[in-house]
């Protein structure tokens, strides 16, 4: 067994370092065409067979058989069993960080999740209305990556924003079930649960089948299968983004502990061999002992074998001239997770513009944020997030714009648009104009 | 030359209303297996031969010659003795459009677009900080269907928003460039642009040239190669919405001029033979006007043909039991302009859920708003408007979580973080927020 970890070193003032690093970073999501075509069947078969189709694939593929989906419904009060039923500790940590997470939320909503409008000078009234979802789908795994926390981060900037129905899958292979992830869904407020999963339950909540419901969109991670399926329903119904594998750069001036930024870097690695870490730092003799400490930390781990792939294969030391070169790189990056861990955090945030989330100073581990500091943990990943952002209440709401224009307003915008209509070659949306100035004609009063 | 239209009659009150509904609004992109496979050709050459496949392509398909890419550059003087050699009055409706516009994104950024943070009572900082995409590239289609508004609609929200660079591509058929699109650019405050289209120009701003520089995000319509386009480099960039055909719905309670609403019906209808227009109203008379002025207005419209096609095959005058029902069937439709011509706007609007845009009241033609009320022109379509939303300043910023987790903050969230973790089998997170704990270990000071 390799317990050994070694991430490349690299150095920005070495003359490979643009091609090393390059390699580093690279990474592109494979198709794989058995998987996609696997997927187009089953979305066509729920499509056309609705709940018969369903409980075949829910049987093959989780061998839990039912007689009808409503024998696959999760009913409220089971929720709230297992949360009633979990160890003190446990229900307390959930609680808590469901508290916290709703918090952030909250103040995410009041921030810019509110209708506007405004009347300007001929009294032509302007502005955008927002309105929750009716009704939305998330997607929670089973089996091995069974994860509460995601149920709370997606359930509740849901709830926040008003979403009247939240539809929570989550497959359940020869029925075992996870207690945790049904107490999350309790405490995060989904509104109806249904033990089914894979591409047969994204297109059942994509189209409707005689007892799941149709929603208007569905987030939430999920395997291959599951992101193919996700993306091919794009357009019937709205997705959150697709997730590659989970990235953390670190960018320390010396001043934390190296072994906290060593288990920081773990912390990364062990979701997935494909995960990766990246540690940046004008000090080499930091380095060597945040790698000395991954050396003597490792063995520890339980998840040590995938901590070791990760790093060894993805992860990085890189030495730069200074904190200024060390956050341009980080730009470049544009990493899901960024830390900050430097006695002067509030000194490089600003020259951050990239990053899904950036934690700073030395006590903000990574973790912290992942489970209860209260922001979202389903962030934009390889490199996405240059043009996109956490997941948030924002995206559990619409906007509509709002125009009202008056008799005096339609008489300079009529003049305006015509003009523009009839150099488009547009003559209907002209004289749709044309028609309201005065003189032209009046509505009945 | 057929200038009859015939939208079809419906009533609620019919046995077969919801099957003949469901007809006419049964619409679905069909994917064109050739277009596909000759579009994944020109991404792949253009990725990898850059900017010598993009002037081969751009001979091939726009007959258009040039030694270098730098030729085919529309340089800022050029756009702006576009703008210069205009007519007064179109120069004066676009100035005046722009500045509409302008106002009403500026509004918008206001509402919603600004970064916030607050600290709770440990001291731990929490926060979103919303920054502009560093560059954008907008996609302006030419030849027949080359709409100067669209590039103000386009380039101002990302103008907006700070976006540092803004690029378009506009094809040049036979290098016949068109004035209007041009003074746009300039009003608009595009800072490159470049005379290429098609699928090839979407590759060229996706992954760059020598000459054309990778965006962020790609915007703005084109034709069926470049949906494809967008479609397949979305994730290497950001992409806007993929529009189908346009809609309008107009819920009447019969106080407005009948003309006036056949010609709003008309103004959606004259884009193109698959879009679709539909009345719905409580008034049977009424709904008889709207049609009689139909007759009578068509054969005065030069897009005569198109507008009878498309009313023939997708238009709709529907008769409903009174108002009430009519807005429950709009939040059906989820149309992309949702007129409400009545005496009483602001009655039905609360009732209105599912619309790109609401136009309310007699005086608020579509046309106002796709030229210059102010709000954006480009809406969600095909219903997508249950999830989506206007294109706005939103679209060309992203969030960025911030955390600074306190001492203090540390210790009573890793104490959350480390049950939560543990509970979901991932022990370094666990760890890492355990060395945050008192006792275990303390920063450098």
């Amino acid at each position: 067994m390799n317990l050994v970890a070694s991430p490349a070193r690299l150095s920005t003032a070495s003359n490979t370092f643009e091609q090393e690093f390059a390699l580093r970073l690279h990474w592109s999501a494979e198709e794989d065409a058995a998987i996609e075509q696997r997927v187009e069947a089953i979305l066509a078969d729920v499509r056309a067979r609705g709940d018969a189709a369903l409980l075949e694939y829910t049987q093959r593929f989780d061998g839990l058989h039912a007689y009808g989906v409503h024998e696959l419904a999760l009913q409220p009060d089971e929720l709230k069993a297992a949360f009633d039923g979990l160890p003190a500790e446990q229900r307390e940590a959930l609680a808590a960080a469901a508290g916290r997470i709703r918090r952030y939320h909250e103040a995410q909503k009041r921030a810019g999740g509110e209708s506007w409008s405004f009347r300007d000078e001929d009294g032509t009234l302007l502005g955008q209305k927002v309105t929750p979802l009716d009704r939305v789908g998330i997607y929670v795994p089973g089996g091995k990556a069974a994860y509460p926390s995601s149920v709370l981060m997606n359930a509740i900037p849901a709830q926040v924003a008003g979403v009247a129905e939240i539809v929570m899958v989550v497959p359940t292979p020869q029925g075992a079930r996870n207690p945790l992830v049904l107490a999350a869904a309790h405490v995060a407020g989904v509104t109806r649960a249904y033990t089914v999963g894979g591409a047969q339950a994204i297109a059942a909540m994509a189209y409707g089948t005689a007892t799941i419901p149709k929603v208007d969109k569905i987030t939430g991670p999920g395997n291959a299968y599951v992101a193919s399926a996700k993306r091919r329903v794009f357009g019937t119904v709205g997705i959150d983004m697709i997730a590659g594998p989970s990235e953390i750069l670190v960018l320390a001036d010396g001043s934390t502990p190296p072994d906290w930024v060593a288990m920081d870097l773990f912390s990364q690695a062990e979701h997935d061999e494909l995960a990766q870490s990246i540690l940046l730092c004008p000090d080499a003799a930091y380095i060597d002992a945040v790698q000395q400490a991954i050396e003597r930390l490792l063995p520890e781990m339980p998840r040590a074998e995938i901590i070791a792939k990760s790093l060894d294969d993805r992860g990085a030391l890189i030495l730069t001239r200074d904190m200024e070169e060390a956050c341009a790189l980080a730009n470049r990056i544009a990493p899901e997770h960024l830390e900050v861990a430097s006695r002067e955090p509030h000194r490089w945030e600003p020259l951050l513009r990239h990053a899904g989330a950036i934690f700073l100073g030395a006590w903000t581990s990574e973790s912290l944020g992942d489970y209860c500091a209260g922001p979202n943990h389903v962030l934009p990943t390889s490199g996405t997030a240059r043009f996109s952002s956490p997941l948030g209440v924002y995206d559990f709401q619409k906007r509509t714009s709002l125009i009202e224009v008056s008799e005096q307003g339609a008489q300079g915008l009529g003049r305006i648009a015509s003009v523009l209509a009839r150099g488009e070659g547009l003559q209907a949306h002209a004289r749709a104009a044309e028609m309201r100035l005065r003189g032209d004609a009046a509505p009945a009063a």
